[in-house]
């Protein structure tokens, strides 16, 4: 009987393991991808791609038994080779190719220079090849980031009490209402795609007191715009005995903080590559929405139109206004209007035309929306009642304040969103994998 | 201008800060849901609920400024008293209360007996109101431990240079065909939800080298078995540069050894509340599957009636087999039968009948499905020529083939399942916190 007993050890290494180790003047087997091929006439340099980073491979006529003609970008290989101090290549070291094993090989030459450090070519061209624009060392640097900030983001949380959960996303109605939700037929019965794990991250409160989740979040939204998709990443938590709506907005403050330092320990390779300085989280300003549309036009000479809403434009300008007066990136305005906010938000005891609730702001673009919500049967019933709601619709869901639920507040945070205003990139396309926008279901 | 300056110090203390601080005979403040009141005259016994557990706290009449029939089981309250060593008490101590202030509270009594330590309750009763259900300390504890299984997958994949991605959930066209998807129209277009991330992964190894994802998945299966869930967690990776198969079985087995020494490490509390024994995975067998059919036919005398397929009795027969043979729980099942395998399987080139891929199977159940893919452009076109498949139905994944892919392969672990059988529970549907079943799509 044969038996798998755990990882196996390979015998191929990797750049950190050279950098680390004492490699110098030995030789080694590293497999990659060819990234590039500079044919120099009797030396070529042959660029390996891992996903650590680029590596430098010499390839010399006579010393490596291989012809360099048949060896094609995109082709996997194991390169065997010495490793050799080399201060202009990528890594500080490169490989004296010796011989070359073809692991497999492309049928097709790129469709476009994936190996150009910039690639100066549209978006919507990149999107049309994504699965190998993404081949490129500074797009994909962009998701490790990405991922770094993911990791915070759970990292952190688990620090400070928070369970992981998993919430169905198809649901028998959605969290928000309205008419920007995906419908489908689920056995006969009329299903949608879950807005928002809302109803359900409040539920676990009653279960762990604090929880959160990553998972897709999906919006039928129609407006074909530089910051909305179809289905993103949701970064949601939800936290019971919280004081007031400051508790919430204090544990988006520490995670910012634990995932700045994340990034800055473990991603500053992508950090640089991307020319990324990241921003001052130390202290976010508040100002409430009320005050903060004042601020605005008061310092921008800009007339406020509607008192209940927020224009991406005035938004634009809240970000400039303490960018310019506080010097930071971020800001929380809070106390949303009532109308703006589903049926779910805490009004203000003080004046219930507005809600215990807040949006941050990140250089001018809404990247999180929370508060506090509702925990009392009878309140969440009249405020229902007041917006002719039946609470028949969701009654699975209010069972939770029927039979008790702790004071609780919680956030949702768009993950692209965040990452595009982190890396100043122009539209949140960008930071997705595989968009989806009203044109977009493939790639 | 307010500023928020990260995580608020709270004035209420947890569990673990009372088991390893010096809190004996001070007066603590302590928050948590009223779990249960038994009232033995002059005192009373109030338990607390916390994330982390139980809470013994004593009311005394006379001393503790409150009047105990204004108590409500599943009221949330911050209690005020002196921390006292009590041996019979779930955590060592108790808390003799002084005073209460209740932050929230019930509008009615709960529907069935949460506090009780075993809910003797119908599967079928306690997913009718699963919100609450929940709340019972060794209901939610499985979902403890499967927190602890998928911190374990991210954790180890981690260590190996894998790195996280979020692929689409809308998408064209399911990976693996057939009939059991849910379609839905995305303005105009006809898309499906995905079956799985499996050429989103594929296509990302092209960009990573190795990645992985935890994500929804969905299946529109009819049938309502113990063992199917319409939606689900896969625990998805994807390797690339990989020798055989056996490289992708290796690091599954190193995921599960570094799983089990989490779940020992941080849910140790759980698994002694749920009585679980964790398995034995230093080594784990593996067995051609018409090898394993022939065994247990002749083991238990049962005739083979279909070469091409495992019965689920089969499996359990396996299982059983390899538990009474060789004392493992689990068993890799590998080459099985092209035909039953989706197109993007590798053949086995010694006998192309037969693929190089695996199922692994957790005393009986299948938990895992495996395998190297193919890599080379042409053979996949080959491939689905023979299955008279239309390559323009899926031309953005061919192209990860058409312009160069390592060889590679990876699997897919269905989180629920894997959980039920560390748990020795019967049914699926206990191990998901909201179950999508035929019919089911509430709570």
């Amino acid at each position: 009987m044969e038996f798998l007993t755990g990882v196996k050890q390979k015998e191929t290494v990797g750049i950190q393991e050279i950098l680390e180790g004492d490699y110098e003047g030995k030789t080694v087997r590293i497999n990659g991808a060819i990234h590039n091929i500079r044919d120099m006439g009797e030396v070529a340099f042959v660029i390996l791609r891992k996903a650590e980073g680029l590596v430098q491979c010499v390839y010399e006529e006579g010393r490596t038994e291989f012809d360099l003609k048949t060896l094609k970008e995109e082709s996997a290989v194991e390169i065997t080779g010495k490793v050799a101090r080399e201060e202009r290549a990528p890594q500080g070291f490169e490989i004296r190719m010796e011989a070359v094993k073809v692991l497999a090989e492309p049928d097709q030459v790129l469709p476009l220079a994936v190996s150009k450090y910039k690639m100066h070519t549209s978006l919507e061209a990149r999107l049309a090849v994504r699965p190998v624009s993404l081949r490129n060392v500074r797009e994909r640097a962009k998701f490790k980031i990405q991922e770094g900030i993911v990791r915070g983001f759970r990292d952190f949380l688990h620090t400070q009490g928070f369970t992981e959960i998993h919430t169905p996303k198809i649901v028998a109605r959605g969290a928000e209402g309205g008419s920007n939700v995906f419908r489908l037929d689920y056995f006969g019965k009329k299903a949608e795609l879950g807005q928002s794990p809302q109803f359900y991250k409040q539920t676990m409160v009653g279960v762990f007191d604090r929880v959160f989740e990553v998972a897709p979040v999906f919006r039928a939204e129609k407006h074909n715009t530089t910051r909305h998709l179809n289905e993103y990443i949701g970064l949601d938590f939800e936290m019971g005995y919280i004081d007031s709506f400051d508790d919430v907005m204090a544990m988006e403050t520490g995670f910012l903080q634990y995932a700045m330092e994340l990034l800055k320990r473990d991603y500053q390779k992508e950090l640089d590559m991307l020319e990324v300085t990241l921003p001052d989280v130390s202290r976010i300003p508040s100002v409430r929405f009320d005050r903060a549309k004042e601020l605005v036009s008061e310092k921008y000479n800009r007339r406020i139109r509607n008192p209940y809403d927020l224009e991406p434009e005035e938004e634009l300008l809240i970000g400039r206004y303490f960018k310019e007066e506080y010097d930071s990136d971020f800001v929380f305005v809070t106390h949303y209007p009532s109308k703006k906010r589903p049926f779910y938000a805490m009004d203000d005891p003080e004046d219930p035309r507005f809600t215990l609730s807040f949006d941050l702001l990140f250089r001018g673009l809404e990247v999180t929306t929370g508060g506090q919500r509702i925990h009392d049967y009878q309140e969440i019933l009249a405020k229902m009642e007041k917006r002719h709601m039946d609470p028949a619709d969701i009654a699975s869901y209010l069972m939770i304040f029927k039979y008790g639920m702790p004071p609780h507040g919680g956030l949702g945070i768009g993950l692209e969103r965040l990452t595009m205003r982190l890396l100043d990139e122009q539209n949140v396309r960008e930071l997705s994998l595989f968009p989806r926008d009203v044109n977009r279901l493939e790639p």
